[in-house]
């Protein structure tokens, strides 16, 4: 069927480069079918020339040179939209615009963690997100530690009123990154456990797998109804000193400083497409976030994301016209609560959407490929994995996809790709100081502009090449 | 001769367990001799049973955590020289006592740096000892790059005065270390040569081979005739950030803070002694600083090596007595500029000793041995390479040794010892806040305190057991 389909496109005056492939897999001989369609050569050449790519590089290099940090609701943000435009305009893009909203804007302050007692030392801590202020001159109170969240919602509220909190419990490495949910808990529900059973503040081992004294920032939210408490983070090695320090069981008297405010902003979500050659065809949306945490440059979370996702679109671009519009959509204000997303499925969550997805796991290699288009298109699913089989990423379930601007998206029934990247370093840089251009691969990082590319030719619909200007006598 | 000397011994009534190898090395076939001298049984005992020391673990788990950073002439120095008299005394050293001595002492302030233009964004950095204070409110100033100090020597001061110098150069890591001295130029050299061509400021690129965001403290001092200026350190991601700032060919204007102070204080050397059974024997002398930088805790400078020394000498005393006193120095200040072991050379340096050695370059496994004992004893250099080889310790050269606090005394002549640990990764966290206990591997530690039980074992000139205690009915 693939053949016969390019036999009679072959016949057509504009030739599309690459045809959607429609499999059709050979059965196994042991039932469940091992291998994959073949890729029409046109796939793979498209995706084979982007390990070359540039694009991704100098996108990445630029953002986070030229306008670094880019927290969202901030100026420096507003920097970025406005480098954003200019250089997606730069690189062709069509209907290159902003679409803006508002937020409230949570800025971080002077920020300082001092053991007065038994040992006199300072540490090193980072507020998170929406964490209450101190006053400037700081709060002092005597440490209750707990190994885990377990043990402080189980601790009797007579044992931390007054008190500040610190809890311990260390994530693991995992190569999908699936630690971050559970050893998460400490940063995004005990702020709101430790202020319910009456504590002055919480400081929690950064959510992280690194040994630097780099504290990881983050986000959370207070529960209703919880009064805000000054909440952060401890580097690594700073908690451990923390744990050997209450291990001596003398009285632990700390004296923190988490000055942060809260103002009216706004931020936007930074739009720019390639058309299709057929405008009521439902589109392929891709994209990454473009703010970043404040404490670090943003190069893997998520300058990496966007540079990925926008050079796989301009290569599309460079090949010629695909069928369908490819939408690049770098969301605002990811980092303080999914402002982007939510905005955007706000606005554009009833236009027709072919797939969507989102690279924000840093820049390490893809290892596995997700989709969920729904039962009917399967073969889809299949080609996909048959097209990045030779990059070394793992055909992965055809029932799943996720993503963090468009997780709600997708909840919502959107098909979706998802390509995931090896997370076992990314967070030892995660929302920390330490989250530099120098921390990305350049072969990784065309590793994953040839497996985005390769996804948009298979999903583009055929993409048909430019016509050649003519040459002038 | 070695078996006629323990055989004689073996007829005494106190058996010494430790014989001062005589070796007799057999003739190589091919002329130089490539292997080396059997060694004592109870050398290779009393270096086998170290491989489970604790003592040195304990002991920089404890200053780390129960003092932390101790900067030379701080308050937190005298803390740390307090621990250290409790600590020594504890394990049964005698006459453990502090030796005092002045000296000015360099306090850090307010640090920042922040690029105003083209691309405003903050930037990682950290003074150097003794740089100049710059105004509460800081300095500002066009930056001027160079690619290394010689392109600074070269520059026209035209093309510097009234500029922020920038140098660029970047250091490799080395198993030796080697790099550090012509690296560390434009530390060490750089603010002097900025400041005679009229600079208002200098920041370098961290003498350093990590990427992480933590600057490179270290000290300089400013040539006689120079008028001292700011001047710091940038991590290594935000040295190379702003190298790709200058790249962009526009002018680039920084914002420097260094704000720092210098007042008269005071330091010390730690002593501390296992009593030998001739105490007109010549010494062995072991040790490190027990200062550090201020802004890690000095866990691997040089916490690791005051612990592996004392805990050797631990060991030996827990063996018996030695013949010779082994004394064990913690040297202060040494970061400031040597104070505490030119003070040492000062009041002992006309002291018999049979032999200096110094513990200083972090805490990874100890590769090659070196030492400079004088064409008379160079057997006991070989009947070390031979004790230390099978911990995988290659023999070095038998004229040449070296240290920080000892160097001039060996300069001066001294016989010494150097049991060089590698320093591959040494400089990923040397004078770094990241210098913290969780990068010391605690069987790499023990390897240490092995090497140089082994090597007090062999230089002790015998170690006699102990009377034991007799039993009552």
């Amino acid at each position: 069927m693939i053949r016969t389909l390019i036999a009679t496109l072959l016949l057509a005056t504009a030739v599309p480069l690459v045809a959607q492939p429609l499999p059709t897999p050979t059965p196994a001989p042991s039932g469940k079918p091992s291998y994959l369609p073949t890729v029409p050569k046109a796939v793979a050449d498209i995706r084979d020339a982007a390990l070359t790519d540039n694009y991704a590089w100098d996108l990445v290099e630029g953002l986070t040179t030229e306008v670094g940090q880019r927290m969202g609701g901030t100026e420096a943000e507003a920097r970025a939209r406005a480098w954003a435009v200019a250089k997606l305009t730069a690189m062709g893009f069509a209907n290159v615009h902003v679409e803006r909203f508002a937020l409230p804007v949570w800025t971080r302050g002077a920020e300082a963690a001092e053991i007065l007692a038994p040992f006199p030392q300072k540490l090193v801590v980072a507020a998170f997100g929406n964490s209450a202020s101190t006053p400037a001159q700081g709060i002092v109170g005597e440490v209750v530690g707990f190994d885990s969240l377990s043990d402080l919602i189980a601790a009797p509220d007579a044992a931390v009123r007054g008190k500040i909190v610190f809890v311990s419990h260390a994530m693991p490495q995992t190569q999908d990154g699936s630690g971050y949910g559970f050893f998460g808990g400490p940063r995004r529900q005990g702020p709101s456990i430790a202020s319910r059973k009456g504590a002055i503040g919480i400081v929690v081992r950064s959510i992280g797998t690194d040994h630097h004294r780099n504290p990881h920032a983050g986000g959370q939210i207070f529960e209703t109804g919880v009064a805000p408490i000054p909440a952060g983070a401890l580097s690594l090695p700073d908690a451990e000193q923390l744990q050997r320090i209450l291990k001596r069981g003398q009285p632990v008297t700390m004296h923190l400083t988490l000055v942060s405010s809260i103002r009216p902003g706004d931020s936007g979500n930074v739009i720019a497409e390639v058309p299709g050659r057929d405008p009521t065809a439902p589109i392929l949306m891709v994209g990454g976030h473009l703010d970043s945490w404040d404490l670090g440059t943003g190069a893997i979370d998520d300058g990496a994301g966007v540079a990925i996702t926008a050079a796989a679109a301009k290569r599309i671009m460079d090949a010629g016209r695909p069928l369908r519009t490819i939408r690049v959509v770098w969301f605002g204000a990811e980092e303080m609560g999914i402002y982007g997303g939510m905005f955007y499925q706000d606005l554009h969550g009833r236009e027709g959407h072919y797939s969507i997805a989102e690279s924000d796991f840093g820049a390490d290699r893809i290892w596995k490929v997700d989709s969920k288009f729904g039962k009917p298109r399967e073969a889809e699913g299949k080609a996909l994995q048959a097209a990045l089989a030779p990059l070394g990423i793992v055909p992965g379930p055809l029932d799943e996809a996720d993503g963090s601007d468009i997780g709600p998206m997708i909840e919502g029934g959107m098909s979706a790709v998802g390509l995931s990247q090896d997370g076992t370093k990314y967070f030892d840089l995660h929302h920390t100081p330490d989250d530099t251009l120098d921390k990305i691969d350049p072969e990784a990082l065309r590793q994953n502009v040839a497996a985005w590319t390769a996804m948009l030719a298979v999903l583009s619909g055929g993409i048909e090449p430019q016509p050649k200007a003519r040459k002038r006598r």
